[in-house]
């Protein structure tokens, strides 16, 4: 069986408890055959990653005091096991050949494959719930979980609709990102939440801090591609305009820019990395700025993390909870590496 | 909300179960958005087919007398829409082009469409199994549909290693089509079952002649389309040769045939369609009968058939169950159309 860490006796900072995690998941790694179905989900859950989902639904564990830290563990588990699953279909869809410095799945092994481990992931994810679950607890989980499920798959759509079109209301936009990013972090705060015993209610307000949380970090990490130090980010600047990636500042960019502007901005992106377009990334950038999109994106973020704050100010945190999230969020925003 | 209708009252044929069971259908279609993901779901499920799974629950439930037919035509519904995403995802992986004879999803659509309508499909089941669960149920229902759904994938899965390859070993090859095929029409019955109340290990018995029945059925499948009257089966003879399909009649002449029939028969399925093997199709079917795998499919076929007669007369039926599942054997069977 598996091997579960106590949190309590020991357990207080980010580093300890994503330790403990790895523990969890090497277990879960054993081999299982037909090898064929199973070596990819092994392949992915072992790329690593900074296992954002399982410390989110730790830190929401310790909001809450009821002592089941098993179950806590397996529901990080499923959580991680379905953000990788939508990681393997996901990459199929948007033709992705690298992962985490690797190869994906359907690159590694190929597309039926991806597939189907894909598929044997997200029934294994409502195993681990459900054995997670006292019985009290597993209609109010698995209803959780599917509403974040479900975001999920409805996000990922939302962004194909989103990469086919160059007029996407924004609106529509924030719909996708919410779906994409947000929904399975403030699942993962919630789910924890229930684990740990917080009020159903509260545990509702952890999912809304968590999306606006996910929210925010998305957006702004479109608007530090472009006006982002390198140094901080550890990224390539620009990397989004090269890549013609249709991010928050492209499609507010389309809403608020001059006529010629948005002109210069569709040929762009309809453009591909081959072609010679006669624009330099710079000017992208350029109206990127002056169009206003970037003061717009980096005013919405900082107003949805404003607002996840105030939603978690009004939370009480039995244990760690609320220490173990401003730790997270430190991290996430490249404040902390 | 769904039209759930009364069982009891007066439904005794397949015929009254399955018009009522479209009815479950139709009103599960209603339009949902984002229409990219949903369109294909109402599609595939309104490609029609014999509904056999749902019938099963329903007959499962008929061995008990527990009266909660909502719930169970929602598991019938569940165990539909989960039959219908392991096409949808397996029609992409077997390259299929056509499904009940209309164009399979990734052919209307595409691929990424196909793979994230199947992910929302198999989300959904969830709910459904979990909105149709008494409490005290659920655990039970989760962790039996777990194992069903699981034997599923391991069944495409051990499909595809036997495609790629022409030494399969027969247990391996009965694994596959038990997954494939079997576990899922036990595992309706069984479900079935436990909603009509019927006692745990009886349910389980269910479920074991259900496989019983379907490695039968799916096996006698393979032996028709070689030996079978094509008048009476309706379907083309020797489809599965000239496709190249490696059915049990190929694996057992593999196992029981001389060097020489051997190596034909591997020349053959290594050849496609387009190539002149010049093999007739006739010398296939011929070898197919004369290395004994015609007779030791058959004779494997009827002992199973007649394994799950024994295991059903062990199991008491308090209404309808026992001749409902009579009804649709003879159906299975071709006796009925």
């Amino acid at each position: 069986m598996y091997f579960y860490p106590n949190i309590q006796v020991y357990m207080q900072t980010l580093r300890q408890l994503r330790d403990a995690f790895e523990g969890v998941v090497t277990t879960y790694c054993s081999p299982r055959t037909p090898s064929g179905l199973y070596d990819p989900v092994v392949y992915i859950l072992q790329l690593g990653g900074k296992r954002v989902r399982p410390m989110l639904c730790a830190a929401g564990y310790q909001f809450g005091d009821r002592d089941q830290d098993k179950a806590m563990w397996t529901a990080a588990l499923a959580l991680e096991v379905f953000h990788n699953f939508s990681l393997v279909h996901d990459d199929i869809m948007d033709n992705a050949p690298l992962r985490r410095g690797h190869p994906t799945v359907h690159q590694a092994w190929n597309t039926p494959t991806a597939i189907l481990s894909g598929d044997i992931m997200l029934i294994d994810v409502y195993r681990l719930l459900s054995e997670a679950s006292p019985a009290d607890l597993l209609p109010l989980v698995l209803d959780r979980f599917h509403h974040t499920a479900v975001g999920v798959c409805e996000g990922q759509q939302l962004d194909m609709d989103c990469e086919e079109s160059s007029q996407v209301e924004w609106s529509d936009y924030l719909t996708m990102i919410r779906g994409k990013t947000a929904v399975l972090l403030g699942g993962a705060l919630e789910i924890g939440g229930l684990f740990g015993g917080v009020p159903v209610n509260d545990a509702r307000l952890l999912s809304d801090a968590g999306v606006s949380l996910g929210m925010s970090f998305q957006l702004m990490d479109d608007w530090l591609d472009t006006f982002g130090d390198a140094a901080k980010t550890g990224k390539l600047q620009f990397g989004d305009i090269l890549r013609r990636k249709k991010t928050a500042l492209f499609h507010q960019a389309m809403a608020l820019g001059s006529s010629p502007h948005r002109e210069i901005l569709e040929r762009w992106y309809k453009s591909t990395p081959v072609d010679r377009p006669g624009i330099q990334v710079a000017e992208i950038a350029s109206i990127l700025d002056k169009s206003g999109a970037g003061d717009a994106v980096l005013e919405q973020a900082q107003s949805m993390h404003e607002n996840a704050l105030v939603l978690l100010d009004s939370i009480p945190s039995r244990r760690g909870g609320r220490e173990l999230l401003n730790q997270l969020m430190a991290e996430l925003q490249g404040r902390d590496s």
